[in-house]
């Protein structure tokens, strides 16, 4: 199972706009040149973080992202689910009730024990994913980092 | 990010063989029968399942496969990890040091926060696996499943 490289991307730029100031916006030709990826690409992933709530795009000759609310309300899960979606990795094709060994309608009413063990393991990960936001990433990031990238934003 | 369908083939196979008794074997066309799934890729997975220690493949006229220790000894991790390896599924390609933004390898001694956040994840999805053994999975299924599944077994 692989999560899309963009995936990076998404977790580099939201961190890169809890950055720099409030109302501040970074263009997404910006981003790219930031962290030298793709600008198409990179700029489909910025929408989708835009259309899930996560970033503020605006339009016009200033226009941008910035981020939709305070580092502190903003989550690793709701950046990742942004770009690839909240399914679990393990999709059940209930293979009980095929074959030799199919079981009844009737004997399958009750999620299987397997399918229930694959999502409490991907509701673990969620979890994990929940429990950290853009501002306890700020914690962890050297003190100089939020200057250094707020002048080298100013400068390109 | 997704998991191979054949996990779930894996999951109920070893389910399948934890039902039987202790030194009997069951072939990859009887598994495949049983489930109704393609018998040569299945057996593909099987081999693998063999390969990584979880089932012992004997051959022969009545050879096949059986579970390599008791069922209580085989968590649904080993399983998973058989099909599709240990790898995370976030993929760090170090974006940090590439682009107008990049640090220098110096600053980047220490994982990156957004990267040891993710790999946290991975590792509560993996530690949730590996709490589950195919004794628990047996626990949770219904009492007449077993002697149902060694008596259609027996007739194929």
């Amino acid at each position: 199972m692989k999560l899309p490289a963009s995936t990076e991307w998404a977790l580099h730029c939201a961190t890169t706009l809890a950055q720099v100031e409030p109302r501040r916006t970074v263009s997404a030709a910006q981003l790219a040149d930031y962290y030298d990826l793709p600008a198409p690409y990179l700029a489909k992933q910025l929408k989708a973080l835009a259309k899930a709530g996560v970033f503020t795009a605006t339009s016009g000759p200033r226009g941008g992202y910035r981020l939709a609310r305070p580092p502190s309300e903003i989550t690793l899960l709701q950046i990742v689910e942004a770009i690839d979606g909240a399914a679990s990795p393990f999709e059940c094709h209930e293979i009980r009730q095929q074959g030799r060994g199919a079981l009844s309608p009737e004997d399958c009413r009750h999620t299987c024990a397997i399918a229930a063990a694959m999502a409490d393991a991907h509701e673990a990960w969620r979890r994990s994913l929940a429990d950290v936001t853009l501002a306890d990433i700020l914690d962890r990031i050297p003190s100089w980092a939020p200057a250094r990238t707020r002048s080298l934003l100013t400068e390109s």
